[in-house]
């Protein structure tokens, strides 16, 4: 007999089936007992006659193969329940599980629910939260290729740095020193210039932070794009609407249960997202919040008031901040007057998932740019000299595929939206 | 004025149209000159009257602006030519290339090759290798997708290596030591075991060998797969033939022209690729070619000569070899009979470019064969401590998408098929 998905079991009613899956509850009420029965794709209740079937030794978690016939009962979720022809242990559980995972939340710490990450995703809201984000990855890249990019594999192991050398990993590469690429940054931008003009990845990258916060990963999954024969930084703004846009979309199509799991609020992109100036926000953090920030920047605090602000008045989960000063962006970032440049970040729910904008593509003025932010160009060759020979005027963005998932879903820790997180304390599992 | 992408220039007959890309050729006849302009989609001639537009300056793989009249021309490839109205050089150029890269084929050894890379992949030739190599990941992923598999990020940064600790680059992380992932192995199957059955991941793995040949790379990128509730590995293989006909589908379907570049081969995929057994292929290389294996393996020579046999014998590209002895096969594979386990490779025209099959799922036999292997299971505890709760039977494989890319498209050096390789000498672009 071949086995039936869970979500499926409403087209077999009153047939006899095969399903297989683990024991997410048992209830022995004495001659009868109840089964659920979760799947990949479901639970549905198995109904068990204990003088047939014995259920007395089984413990949660156990894999185990059903058969049986597929019965109404409106008093159940789905409508369904099976009534039990045979039950078989395909693998199976002699000991208690460390964390409950059957009930509607599990109520351990963060750390416990780490380190039992196999367990806890079982869990069908955690479930949920890694279905949401493949789908996320897959909605941005399909919406890139219907856009004419091209899916790139770059390395992440690198001889030099893309923001010169801190908060790089090294690693031990033969006889040589090599780092964690932190970004795919300088190889984007040589294939834009080397002819595919568009140009995604989506990879690992890493960031040797040492601060331990709730928005931060020391790996973490990039969602990396670059494109050529741009204006200004304005396009790929607008590039980034309406992949968000689509994104949403499709997790709308493909997530939906999920989403529903979660009581996602899947948020509104406007036609055009809200932008302000990073002056204009500082200065709006002063008069509506009284808040004053100490350099040209927004600290955590200041995304989460501006977001707040945004949100009240232009009814916008999103905002792009525009107009960052030169001194805190890359050297390869495009200036614009005023010691200003051609970039932007945007908040999404009170937090950055996104650093973007244009980039510079003269040979001159990147050679003297990297001087002015103290570097030696002579320690980036390989990617200066690319653009000796025709680079376009281009731009690009990354977003940050945990971040976005946790915003999406609001979580309080980027940690829920990674299954294996990396931090200062966290190697495994 | 929009600009048109050459591919599209055929739609305006007798208009007005602009377009940007890169100089490709330049012939200089006096009076009238002739460039070849290259963008992401084509190439296309544009005549210039060189008394208006001064031509004499412009340098190979300039950047430029061309506005213009499109004009059939039958001689021409594409049966259009553009009649030039104006020229903006957008990025200048004013060094001569370091390689031609405006020929047939690119006439430099591979190392010059890959030290110009943003160059030489500007070539036509180089260019469509990786539109190639993208459209084989997208097949990929699409077809995984429909199959219900779940897209997964996992770790590469790892506390413990999947084959006990030999061929790992060490990672200075924090206070501690950590290696790169030389697989997903781990993290596929725990995720199998976490409740979504079908997972699959793309990105890099890393392999600390020190040998430099053809077909090896230090850093590639995996395209892992894993699901759940199988029956053996049979079905892994039903699964991995079926995925690469889509795969050849798809490619043939997006990269047309592409592939018509390369005078590529698509290979043709039997509804059942030919299994031999390792035993067997060993005795046929002994009968048919004379050569005797020392060891119940083959040697890259072997692999070739298999492939050519099943190739005449069998009109396939492919060939699958099973019955691999456990002591060629790590401790996660599925024990048989008679010192064999369940596990499989695919040759693909003589070399190897997958290893798959059925894992233990059962704790105390997974943590014997650790033993067996001579491995201490204390090494493996995060991820052996997962089989105590309910592991599915299940299996998977691993496609190398350098791997493929390069047997498909008949490139002599797997590095041809990497946009940027890492090998022992190599770390730089």
């Amino acid at each position: 007999m071949q086995r039936i998905l869970i979500s499926e079991l409403n087209n077999f009613s009153d047939k006899e089936i095969r399903i297989n899956g683990w024991v997410h509850r048992i209830r022995n009420m004495g001659r009868i007992g109840f089964l659920l029965i979760r799947d990949r794709s479901s639970i549905v209740q198995c109904v068990v006659t204990t003088k047939d079937i014995e259920i007395k030794g089984l413990k949660l978690e156990s894999v185990v193969e059903i058969t049986g016939k597929v019965m109404e009962n409106k008093t159940c979720k789905c409508g369904i329940e099976i009534h039990v022809s045979t039950l078989k242990v395909v693998s199976k559980v002699n000991e208690d599980l460390p964390i409950e995972i059957n009930k509607e939340k599990i109520d351990v710490n963060l750390d416990i629910l780490l380190n039992n990450r196999v367990l806890s995703v079982r869990s069908p809201k955690v479930h949920a939260i890694f279905k949401i984000q493949a789908a996320l990855a897959q909605g941005c890249t399909q919406f890139l290729i219907e856009e004419d990019f091209t899916q790139i594999f770059t390395p992440k192991i690198v001889a030099e740095g893309t923001e010169g050398g801190t908060n790089l990993f090294t690693i031990n590469y033969f006889d040589k020193q090599a780092y964690l690429a932190q970004s795919p940054q300088f190889y984007k931008q040589m294939m834009v210039g080397a002819g595919y003009e568009r140009v995604f990845e989506i990879g690992h990258v890493y960031r040797a932070e040492s601060h331990d916060t709730k928005r931060h990963l020391n790996e973490y999954v990039s969602l990396d794009l670059e494109m050529g024969f741009i204006e200004n930084e304005y396009e790929i703004m607008k590039l980034e609407t309406r992949m968000l846009k689509y994104m949403m979309k499709h997790l709308s199509k493909v997530c939906g249960a999920s989403l529903e799991l979660l009581n996602a609020n899947i948020p509104i992109i406007p036609e055009e997202i809200p932008k302000l100036r990073l002056s204009q926000a500082i200065e709006l953090l002063k008069m509506e919040y009284g808040k004053d920030m100490m350099e040209e920047d927004l600290d955590p605090e200041g995304e989460v008031l501006i977001s707040k602000y945004v949100k009240e008045n232009y009814n916008s989960d999103f905002v792009f901040l525009t107009h960052y000063p030169q001194s805190k962006r890359p050297m390869y970032t495009m200036p614009s007057e005023n010691k200003k440049t051609h970039s932007f970040d945007l908040l999404f729910r009170g937090t950055e998932i996104t650093t973007g904008g244009q980039r510079i593509h003269e040979y001159e003025q990147l050679k003297d740019n990297m001087i002015k932010h103290g570097f030696n160009p002579q320690d980036f060759e390989s990617y200066l000299s690319v653009f000796k020979y025709g680079m376009p005027p281009h731009g690009g963005l990354a977003i940050g595929l945990e971040r976005i998932t946790a915003m999406l879903l609001e979580l309080d820790n980027i940690r829920e939206a990674t299954l294996f997180p990396r931090d200062r304390s966290r190697l495994i599992p």
